[in-house]
């Protein structure tokens, strides 16, 4: 069955697109705490990521699962608290995720509006050439 | 109850990351069917974005339902083919999901490499300035 030669097998499979980090609460809660190595307090995560109690928690353990947070209480000032941290694990491969999205954003920019790939940082952008 | 104050409700909740469109298969369709306007054939659809025909049928037919993605029978040289093309409304959502995934990115990238925001095209990146 001839199909046509301008398809490359698997050219827009985005395999590296891992779900794990993919689904949107959980996207929106690695971003908070790769932004915060110091850890953020599940309240605080909780308003920055407009998820309910449940929904985090739900999130939270399938990520401490993954090895990717680490969750600890704290109990600083007399009442427990659980303080949110990513781990050195998370860390790298979240930015492993991140570079296949990056990848990603470039094809649809593409696609969609017709746009060049922007430069990498610090190259120039020689823009259209007139043909 | 205080949190700290550094917090900003919602931050990072990222409401405009469309599902329909973030689910890793339905993105690799649309970033297909985006570079495509002219349309592409099932078969072709299934080979770029790895996936099998139960699978992307099932993705299709959702894309359809919401408008986003037309279908339609062609039988240009006797056997029957589908062609997938994305619709005007299609390209106009998609669009807006983009914009949200390029912010999505941007706060990721900074929150993980401590990277500064790529300039706007065609503007000039100064850099991080010595304090």
């Amino acid at each position: 069955m001839p199909t046509t030669k301008t398809t490359a097998e698997g050219r827009f499979a985005y395999g590296g697109l891992d779900r794990l980090f993919h689904e949107r609460a959980r996207l929106a809660i690695l971003t908070t705490l790769a932004s915060r190595p110091s850890g953020v307090a599940f309240a605080d995560l909780k308003a920055l990521c407009s998820l309910t109690d449940g929904n985090l928690s739900r999130h939270l353990r399938q990520l401490r699962d993954a090895g990717v947070i680490d969750m600890r209480k704290k109990a600083d000032t007399g009442r427990p608290r659980t303080l949110l941290r990513i781990s050195a694990e998370g860390r790298r491969r979240f930015l492993a995720y991140l570079d296949v999205l990056e990848a990603v954003v470039r094809d649809a920019a593409v696609a969609s509006r017709g746009e060049a790939p922007r430069p990498a940082r610090g190259g120039s952008d020689p823009g259209f050439l007139p043909a």
